[in-house]
């Protein structure tokens, strides 16, 4: 089958030839590939940042947001058959550790990361196992949604928990209206009755969020912290999502959090930097959010299906994967660059 | 000022003129009435089933679904002002005892109910205390969200704590359309993604509910058990809300119930009798629902100046409270009865 | 291998010659007998009770709490190694429908259950998978521990929930301090700090109860109700765990239940049989309870190793099994009745 | 009566004779004080540092950790009676605010701080509301428990946030077993089953820690963040409370701190200055952490009562204030100084 891998670090991709991945263990299924994903993690993994984090051998598949049909399944599974549509999970997990036990996959003692430490979806087929594989509703396509399986997983696991803890007149400010920040706009309109402000520095973005959801959209224009705090009273927001993490937003954030409120880390690039006086006075909290679970990508994709999220696409066929690359690169992709095999 | 009052049970009404209630207690607010709910409750009272219950000394007002201006406060109120558009939280709270400190004000253990043990807001005003007033916004008037005082308030109650178990994909059953429940309706609409199934036999209710935010409206007509199972993929729904809690309701919810799934009891009449073994086998809970909080009101107002909860009413002028009583009884009332002094 | 298997209902076990189980899948774990508990529950097997619920084909071993040590192991397992000393979850889960992936394993889809089935534990070996092998403390030895696999499992996984809800100061009756309520007494007074009464007809067990941690320990002799309202200033407990759901439990359970509180069914037998409007102007809660999680067999087994829970056991060779189920029958068990092959 | 009164800042505070406090309002409350905590907070007042934040107008009654005896009540108070061995809590709160609704009184929009910013205990007499005074139980003695008014409330509020977040089998660090330190010990040992490990520098409080309910006591030596993670299998602990918060406790916290682990921050003084990166890609929460709730203070009173937390003293009449003071400063107190009017 044809794959698109990684044979060298500061180098191009190459498109080769390799064999079909086949079934190996029961709980084994080879998706063929409907869309892949680009990402500009698959940029940095070219430039090596990965490199040593990762220590994957070469040449490998690369392509970490995967969706398709399945083409093979293992004998002990149950939860998928061939032909379904399914989405991909970002990790392998094991199933066994504690974490996984608890459903909390994305802190699996023995995951694989398919596309970053072993093959991905740059491919005409892909191997995992069932513990991955989610099926999609009938009325959606792999080369739409594959994009949600990372980068909007996370803004889906980040939001879900936010909307968990506020209340109708209760305020959440979301900072960054980018590629994860409007997946993250829609899943809480969806999901929530608070009232959602958005902050953006790219007036576009900031046009954006409000036709999707956001209440107050408002651009980064050094205004905005005021513009937030005459929002909600001079009181600040009962919860701030932070997409950016970097170029001041975590300070600015923090100026926007009403005391006792959740300030979530998704963004990342600067050092929160606070002292902790600032910390116990006003009683707030810093919240983390990495990828999210199996079961968080079933909700996503249940949204998905109700129309409720939806992703702009520009879909490229897998050869020219340089294409899609260099277009990503130069900022030309509108939405999300998707490789169809 | 006029009052309507209870002057005997098992007679009517009587409008008649009594003081102006006055400040005694620092606490104490005064409210001219905008709008007070006629409630079936109202008709109960008369025919002497609260007498032994409330233990209130005749004559007395009735009426306990009131909102209005404020008109006078004591020294010691901070939350509103002469003037503030207010509802009224049903209960008056010590705000002493450990269910209020908590802000679960419908346990406190002193609490007093206007309108059923003391006197209420069919009249020109009313004194109650800073704990039970909630400003109202701007655009919205006294006299259209009484009625969410009391019968709106246990709705959002119900379904706020329901929506909060629920997630993306998961279903809900709501029991019964009628006052209640198409509050209910609207609240899960706005805020919750889950599915949401609404069951009743008036097929009017049923077409209001697919209106109004029901992702699927069943005519209760025997086949409807049945209908839910196969919406649900013969698992039954993760939540069944009944607001009927009577007739068989609670059987047939039970039986639209999945494993693990939670029964919120909000109507009554009948009795649940439910053997303890297909309680534990399927590992179901029962969640009992009284009226909510004064922080529930806060947040159901909320919603209501979103324009997201909305309630139609026809109003009276006091004077004619018989009249809109006599309605009630008949059946003749669209939406809710409001008298207006 | 020797085995002891239902040859049929209405008939007596049989000890005979079985081919010992090997790995047929690449999760699959053999256990290597240490022991094996005698429930009450395989003498209603043997009476024909769960014929037609369990489906199962016969001959088949019975047995349904065991702990042994692992003896093989799949080539996917990873998280026990030959050798091993474990516990093992009563039911073997497929780890991939919605349910599992929340580590709410009791409620999978397509869950089997050794013993009751398919082959169980009066055996020396038994295949299970790694999904339901859980390992133990060196400190601790199968034959001890095998007993806490079910029936403590549900007594912890009660509690535990119980506990999570309750503060200092708040107070929980116990209603059963047998063969589940004498762990869940210990689960309580190791995770709680809130105030524990426990209620039961047996003069012995009550005296045991204030040994192994009751703050208060009263007998069932109809002035308990009285009791209990006394110790908690005539309010009732803010929680009850009824672990025996017969006898009138309830109504007297739900009398000690003060407004707002929790109910949690764990034993079975008679009727919820309440009515509504009490449920709704108390708002309490009947919470359903059945075993307890992989996960929570893990905490349970932290327990045991801490020594916060311990069990009474009898032990007999597995070739005795005979004597242990007449013996249990009698009444004449002291603790679990506990096969070592 | 007598009061010890700052008079002016970089000056000694004086034994003067002011008006007892009288009831102006139907919820004050007059206590007659049995107990007043010294604290270093009460030198640093004197030292000028809180002169701007709490703006008091001088000469005010200084102490913030009062316990003693009801005096008299307004007419509206229903929570004590004259007579009444009561603690305070340390803010007077409005019970107005949406905070105060939800029983968050810390953050209540509204609150006065005796001892800070109005009068409070080193006095013969206190003024303060229904709201703030707790009952304690017949066998506590007011200058026994004053010191837990606010150091052992934030203890108590931080500990028992952790653990309701920690099952058995989890890991907890606390980081000091100093002053809240070792009250947050023993709240910890009288309500998880968890396992604790205590981090101090000082080896008596080490030992002390081990005597008091540390599972784990290790003296800060440069080695134990190692120690921590040896104890947790490498992987750190599930929870860290850090009573020390400078000195470079947060940077060693976080290095002893599991993936998905809770960082709860208690100590101030320096930055929490972590990359973002590090925030998401372990997917930690830092939870800050302020002084407890009224509810909190009734559960501390009720371990107190239950002997669970007890508290070193050392007692002075009111009249030798400055020795009192001078000794804090010279660290001479054995456990905490109490004033005794």
């Amino acid at each position: 089958m044809k794959a698109v891998q990684v044979v060298g670090y500061h180098t191009k991709l190459q498109l080769t030839d390799v064999p079909e991945p086949e079934i190996e263990s029961p709980l084994d299924v080879i998706v063929r590939i409907g869309g892949a994903g680009v990402c500009r993690t698959d940029i940095h993994i070219l430039e090596g940042q990965w490199e040593e984090k990762s220590g994957v051998e070469l040449p490998y598949t690369i392509g970490h947001e995967n969706a398709g049909w399945v083409h093979a399944v293992g004998g002990a599974v149950t939860n998928v058959s061939v032909g379904d549509k399914v989405i991909l999970h970002p990790l392998i997990t094991c199933g066994q550790c504690r974490a996984c036990r608890f459903g909390d996959d994305v802190h699996c003692e023995n995951n694989r990361f398919p596309g970053i430490d072993t093959n991905g979806g740059y491919a005409e087929y892909l191997r995992t196992t069932a513990r991955s594989v989610v099926r999609i509703d009938d009325s959606l396509e792999p080369a739409d949604v594959a994009a949600l399986a990372d980068a909007g997983l996370t803004a889906y696991h980040a939001v879900a928990k936010t909307a968990k803890a506020l209340r109708p007149g209760d305020m959440c400010v979301i900072i960054g209206a980018g590629g994860l920040g409007h997946i993250g706009i829609q899943v809480f309109a969806a999901m929530s009755a608070a009232t959602l402000i958005v902050v953006d520095r790219n007036p576009d973005a900031v046009a954006l969020a409000g036709d999707i959801g956001a209440d107050h959209a408002i651009v980064a224009d050094g205004t905005h912290v005021q513009k937030v705090l005459d929002l909600t009273g001079g009181k600040g927001a009962e919860a701030v999502v932070d997409f950016v993490g970097e170029g001041g937003s975590t300070k600015e954030g923090v100026a926007m959090l009403r005391r006792a409120g959740n300030y979530y880390v998704v963004g990342y690039g600067e050092n929160i930097d606070i002292p902790t006086i600032d910390v116990i006075s006003t009683e707030i909290n810093f919240i983390g959010n990495l990828v999210g679970s199996y079961n968080d990508l079933q909700e996503l994709m249940a949204l998905a299906a109700q129309g409720k999220v939806t992703l702009h696409t520009t879909k490229y066929p897998l050869d020219e994967f340089q294409q899609a690359i260099d277009d990503l690169d130069a900022g030309l992709v509108r939405g999300r660059a998707i490789l169809v095999p």
